[in-house]
């Protein structure tokens, strides 16, 4: 089993005046929250000075969070949900819609997909490594 | 280039009473903020009933985030830096020399590393996809 769905996506070609400030991108996940029918605990932003925000927004079912570089047209998204699978595939083709970016880096990931976690399950103990992009059930040495 | 470095950690197997309430988990990340000596803005935690924990720290160079499953041992971690990659890495061996999981799903992935954008650079468009933990850099047709 997983116990949630993590999308990682950066979306480049975004239109820098949306990515900003804390204004747009705030209605932006505000709305799509209400989209994916998620439920907001809280949410916090910080804008970057002349330009450029980051924000997360705490989720009952986890969280999405944003950076932006508006200098390079670029928004780094997560969204992260250990509700319905589908919230954040929805959460996710909504803010595509909006922004409409020309190219995205996209990845869709299971998080604690070997909860509950059996001893048995997984080997121990190996080498520290630094995959790139490959899943990989390790244990780890500091 | 890439904007930033994502670890991404499924820690198994960790002490379920250190998982179970904020102020542990709150202590364990303001330590590990100065260990790695990162630049914190702002922190928000949301206790889940009975136990249970999500939390994100904002910091200058991106966020921290936590959610807990104390029931499954389980701690979903992510540090995700745009100042000096090796700031990430400190933080994330700083937190598994705290919290001694006995196993761990590692990602270190770099974000936005396709920026500054060159449409060039990327072919578009393409079909949907889900790829499930592999680096695409992909045109999303929602």
């Amino acid at each position: 089993m997983a116990v949630g769905v993590h999308i990682l996506a950066d979306l480049y070609g975004v239109d820098s005046k949306i990515l900003s400030h804390i204004r747009p991108m705030k209605a932006l996940l505000d709305d799509t929250i209400k989209h994916a029918k998620l439920t907001k605990l809280s949410s916090d932003y910080y804008q970057f000075k002349p330009f450029g925000v980051s924000g997360v927004v705490f989720l009952a079912e986890s969280h999405i969070s944003i950076h932006t570089w508006p200098e390079y047209g670029l928004l780094t998204l997560d969204i992260y949900t250990c509700g319905a699978p589908e919230s954040a595939d929805e959460a996710f083709k909504y803010i595509v819609h909006r922004l409409k970016p020309k190219a995205i880096d996209y990845r869709r990931i299971e998080r604690g997909k070997n909860a509950p976690y059996q001893e048995a399950d997984i080997a121990l103990p190996v080498q520290a490594q630094k995959p790139l992009g490959i899943n990989t059930a390790t244990g780890f040495s500091p």
